[in-house]
């Protein structure tokens, strides 16, 4: 979970840079996940409706949200936190729910600055999208929890993964290894399907029902407090890879290999891009690499710095990023692999810890 | 699916309402579903971002949202639909995905008229709380569909709800039955959760092993296009209640049999939710009815109609409600059944068939 001191210093660091000669009201998700541990959980019905973060430029922070909320959002980490009834369960509703936060917003000065119809709004978001590439140690610790629990699931995949299931059964099983891990449920979306090759590299799971020999990318993520893991493994199904697939995943694993060596504060990630599709090009494969090579991860997906065939990013210390090479041939299959990465000033730590093989 | 002609409807009810003087922009999550049927899947890495809904005096709506939100966006009903880019795969984002419309916004004038900052905020979602309670033909049969997923849920519920599995593992069974019955991933939520009377009448999956004797309350929602079904049986696991466990099982069946003959359009929430309860007062139970009696039901959960213990609404032809009286007794057990209703002129259609008891 974020910390009080974590959500504290990052509410610092944005006055310290912002500048504010007035209170700062925020609503957008992103920003009250970032700034106070506040999430709605998306599998809830509340996943609707949010909170109104006012920041004095004394730092002291209020949340302001309705009683209604799940019970995630006791976590929020502020000086004050204050539920607003809407609905008692014994009388109609005192308001219409989107109006319940009216009269904090009204009492506040109207506005809520990070909006994009608030003249604030896009200084507040160029601002917060630089601040958070670089996560904090209850950041990390956080994602770490969501990556461990993506582990699970892909161990259940390596091991039940079989024709005959629809691929909405292995969605099922998957989530499922990865509520046993949480110990709780949470949102798990991704790509589990099949992949031909080109033509579909990823998408929602769909009623097919899985055949021998047919690649499946399994490649999802965890969302836990509205941090996330995203990481891949692509699975044969039946087990019996012909050549031509065990020499994408061998390529791949080559290539993941020698970008996630190039991972360290003050690198472009052009080299890391570059690095990764000199493995395929040496193998004359560089054209089936179709898909970008990574982005950063943490409160939004994909988010910067991205790793893409024409970069212009470089590393800093605390982005959390994904290296993701694959290969999508007809006739062959589509292949991805992807481990998720932490950049230090001296190289980078691995957070996923997941089996990655076709078999 | 909501209809172009369904959705055209609501927004010339709504223009005839507010009578603009000027375009109005919308991206409260609840109007871009009423009014467009445009919804961002929850189980997606998009969220967190939605779309802005222009519509102009004369009724012409073109929606814009960024071009990395899932398919399912694509059933939106407009006469223009614009996908803006922010990110290609190949480069570094264009700009913050949170400011991809920004510029549509200010050449639209700039302001977001259905939020709470804006000076129309208020006005326009009184109007749209109160349009949103008499559901047109395209939002019945949306809400249909979701009530025929919700019935198969219940289905692999009774027919699978076992002692020694874990309730994460009844979520997981029962999402995965819906669905199977849909043919496409869906957000499934709610009770899943054994109820030892009044100390928790419900809440999300723990790892909870089930237990012979305990009551599971399966309580939930499945959400397609953002509209959603509501309803509940409860089982008991092992399949052998007590006396006194079937006692609350008939008093609560009678109880919603009693309810139901009421819904009309016309007919008070207040008549609604005392003959209910009369039913529990007659056996000297009243006491042990602590929850709401029902709620209306459609983009979001409770909404109004309330049927509470001191109601003031009126049933309208075009309310969609539940019905959802229990008992929670401490040493017996907390029990709760439910059914959703379209109220019409001359009575209701009950839209649940799900079976209900306890075996």
């Amino acid at each position: 979970m974020l910390t009080a001191e974590g959500c504290k210093a990052r509410r610092q660091r944005f006055l310290e840079r912002l500048k504010p000669s007035h209170l700062v009201v925020l609503a957008d998700s992103l920003h009250l996940r970032y700034f106070a541990n506040f999430y709605v959980d998306g599998i809830s019905s509340s996943a609707d409706f949010g909170a109104l973060l006012v920041i004095r430029e004394d730092g002291h922070a209020t949340l302001y949200h309705d009683s209604k909320l799940p019970k995630g959002v006791e976590f929020a980490q502020v000086d004050e936190r204050k539920p607003l009834a809407w609905y008692s369960g014994q009388e109609p509703e005192l308001a219409p729910r989107r109006l319940v936060l009216k009269p904090v917003l009204d009492a506040n000065g109207g506005r809520i600055h990070d909006s994009i119809a608030d003249p604030l709004g896009a200084t507040i978001i160029g601002i917060t999208t630089e601040l958070r590439r670089r996560k904090d140690p209850d950041e990390v610790a956080l994602l770490k929890t969501c990556m461990k629990a993506c582990d699970a699931g892909h161990t259940w995949g390596r091991a039940n993964i079989r024709p005959g299931m629809t691929e909405l059964e292995v969605y099922s099983g998957v989530a499922n290894a990865v509520f046993a891990a949480l110990g709780h449920w949470a949102v798990v979306y991704g790509d589990f399907t099949i992949s031909v090759g080109g033509k579909k590299r990823g998408g929602p799971p769909t009623p097919h029902k899985l055949e021998a020999g047919e690649l499946f990318i399994l490649d999802y993520s965890v969302i836990v407090q509205g941090y996330r893991s995203d990481f891949t493994n692509t699975i044969c199904v039946g087990g019996k890879p012909t050549a031509d697939q065990q020499k994408l995943m061998d390529l791949s694993l080559s290539a993941i290999a020698a970008g996630a060596k190039h991972l360290k504060a003050g690198v472009s990630c052009q080299e890391v891009y570059d690095t990764m599709r000199n493995v395929f090009a040496g193998a004359g494969m560089a054209d089936y690499f179709t898909t970008h090579g990574g982005h950063g991860l943490g409160i939004s997906h994909p988010e910067p710095p991205y790793i893409v065939r024409h970069s212009s990013e470089t590393l800093v210390a605390g982005d959390v990023v994904t290296l993701e090479p694959g290969l999508y041939v007809d006739g062959v299959g589509g292949l991805r692999i992807e481990h998720n990465y932490l950049v230090t000033e001296i190289g980078s730590e691995q957070l996923s810890n997941h089996t990655i093989a076709l078999v």
